[in-house]
């Protein structure tokens, strides 16, 4: 037996005995198919894959490589490192080990069996690096080099019924996390304590700790714990609070703050599994919490029944985005109502001040929901200038949220799947505030 | 009182309370004036700074901006999000909020107070996408664009005694975690709850969760727990070991495999405070693990001592390497003596075999140590090919490796820095096995 072999053989048994699911042939060939038609109306005559979840999409594996899809013929996948666990991984029949980049062309002109090289080339311009590009034009000169990031965005936007059950373990992990939340929250812990305990729990039931962002700078995380003055606070991120977070080089999320009684405790927690993503933020407290913020929380959600009541094939996500915002209006929670009362003149909000919808007046942000899937980041955007409609196997995390500056912040968060003729909550979860 | 000063005030309190540190304006000053040096020699007239981490150590903030740096005249930050957070987080006097990158232009013309644009601007073109570099040459059409990259990374590899003590905060947070590990391991427990459960102590000692590479598909984690069998499985990481993980969504690190009584359990784990991160890697055993594994330890702990006995200023990173893989070979870990008596006839290694170092046969890693800081790919790499002195201030982390493909790895990683006439360990703990 060579060690090839056994390496195989020994792989195939530990991640089988662990529950690893891998992508299936057809799966595959139906994406490659959506993505060959996105490529042929753009003129690209071959696509050479470089980010690790486009990778993963295409071929199954993450494994350190590059996938290679002619519009016509078999994709190649090339690996670094390591290749025999990438043929384990994915049932794409043409795998090839590499060293160099050096090498692509040469392999790229054996396989593809033709003498030229491809006349155009699409690579992922939205997050490839310049050195990169510049590396590649050198391998590539006959070829011009296009860029391939909004058809593989828009082919991911639909989710399979097999991504969608992947998205519902996730969303059932999570479940399990809020529901052992009660027991770990306690008064004097810290937020990121608790957040650290979430994460741990999660990760207990197969959660794989990274989420995912596709972004040069943008960095997920998942414990997004923020008590009190906490949720006031917004920070880097295009979110309606960012919290304190631990330093000036984290200053996002949950801090070392000491989370007391009665206040408002908002935990939006992600989830992945084999790099399916769920989303959700629910409401904590340690006894009850204030009045304004159960109101507040109440408000949040009724925005998110209504955004679930539009949601079906059709719908535009933009029109979505600005109906929460006229009935985020009448219920009270407009901008301008949480200015007015605000009574700078005691160097602190007075008490009486209203909940600004989406973040603190002027910081607001303009989206209430965001796709979601291999990335927190992926079409469609319920948002502001994203007019578009939803289309089934579209699945999206929806997440209204009102910030009381300088006192907390409320909010509710599922990620749903649109189907026929509505939607699936993939985050299966009681809304009710958990008081402990 | 305006908004914007209760806000800053508010951030002041809070922050303070927690225990941020913020960088202080000497510490910037110098940085820049070496900056500037790299830069007047490459004939670059500014520098538009992007990547989050060079932001953060040029400016002590992380919130979502850019930073403009003339070679004459004070710095710019320009922060989308959030600006008076930035302010209360950067002693940099010039700092403005602006919403769209088309405001740039004129908000460096504004600030530079010359009437032309820079005519070579740098940029960080290892990390910058393809498309935000196509945006900035519209931006800037008179501005050749050249790759500041290799200038930040030259000189944020000399770490000052302000970045070196936030690394020994690292390194303490680190030992706590090492040592409350020996309560928390038990038989029975998945290499993931240990994993997630160390990782939530360190959470609650002010860890900040997230490791950073700089790459755009290598991805950081601490989890990094490899029980028996796992310890021998190579994956996508440049790693002489790279674990089951948890799907092929994320191959790397800590599984669900249930840990055994006598296994050796390697547990890599990097801790981060104020964006500085401490490496280190010690075994772990419920019980006593095979003789082998524990003479392969001692063979570890002779070639890190061997490895630190050379750490002086001047010293040569490849020399070190090299050195390391004789003294491996007289140690008895060639790669060759592993192979030698690998029995693939009954279709598993055989129990006689002996240890490879830095990998399993055929895959070894090249390198000993990598520097470390605010990410954990800097300079200096003692490494094949990598043939530079040592000098006073830069960090590593040494890492010794031996795998026993089929059967589990063992290693030793301290993270160091280079003084005037040796090292300091900045991850003080013991070498012991952590039995239980």
């Amino acid at each position: 037996m060579r060690y090839e072999d056994w390496v195989r053989e020994e792989l195939k048994g530990l991640s089988k005995s662990l529950g690893f699911q891998y992508t299936p042939r057809e799966e595959l060939e139906d994406r490659l198919t959506r993505l060959r038609k996105g490529m042929e109306k753009e003129g690209m005559e071959a696509f050479l894959v470089i980010q690790k979840m486009d990778c993963y999409y295409l071929s199954g594996t993450t494994q350190d490589g590059l996938l290679f899809v002619p519009l016509e013929g078999k994709p190649l996948l090339m690996v670094r490192r390591e290749v025999e666990r990438a043929r384990v991984e994915s049932p794409l029949e043409e795998v090839v080990g590499f060293k160099s980049v050096r090498e692509l062309p040469s392999l790229i002109r054996d396989h593809w069996g033709r003498s030229s090289e491809p006349q155009t080339l699409g690579l992922e311009l939205d997050v490839l690096p310049v050195r990169d590009y510049f590396r590649y034009q050198d391998l590539f000169p006959g070829a011009r080099l296009m860029d391939a990031s909004p058809i593989i965005r828009d082919i991911r936007k639909i989710k399979s019924p097999f991504e969608i059950e992947l998205m519902r373990v996730a969303g059932n992990i999570g479940r399990k996390v809020y529901q052992e939340a009660r027991e770990i929250l306690r008064e004097g812990m810290t937020e990121i304590e608790f957040g650290g305990l979430l994460e741990a729990a999660a990760k207990r039931y197969g959660h794989e700790g990274l989420l995912r962002v596709r972004s040069l700078n943008y960095e997920a995380y998942t414990w997004h714990v923020l008590s009190g003055p906490s949720g006031g606070i917004v920070s880097q991120s295009d979110s309606p609070m960012g919290g304190l977070g631990l330093s000036p080089a984290f200053p996002v999320g949950a801090s070392l703050r000491i989370m007391r009684a009665h206040e408002p405790i908002l935990v939006d927690f992600g989830t992945c599994y084999h790099g399916y993503q769920a989303d959700e933020t629910r409401m904590f407290s340690i006894g009850e919490m204030g009045e304004k913020f159960v109101d507040a929380y109440k408000a949040c959600r009724e925005i998110h029944d209504a955004v679930l009541e539009e949601t079906r094939p059709g719908a535009d996500c933009e029109a979505i985005f600005q109906k929460t915002l006229r009935l985020a209006e009448q219920l009270g929670y407009s901008p301008s109502t949480a200015l007015r009362p605000f009574d700078f003149a005691q160097g602190r909000p007075c008490s009486g001040h209203g909940g600004s919808y989406l973040g603190p007046p002027g910081l607001q942000t303009r989206f209430i929901a965001h796709g979601i899937g291999l990335e927190l980041n992926e079409f469609p955007f319920l948002a502001q200038g994203q007019s578009y409609p939803l289309e089934e196997g579209m699945t999206f995390a929806v997440e209204p949220k009102i910030v009381f500056p300088g006192e907390g912040s409320v909010g509710l968060e599922n990620t749903v799947v649109v189907t026929q003729d509505g939607y699936e909550i993939l985050t299966p979860l009681e809304q009710e505030i958990f008081q402990v």
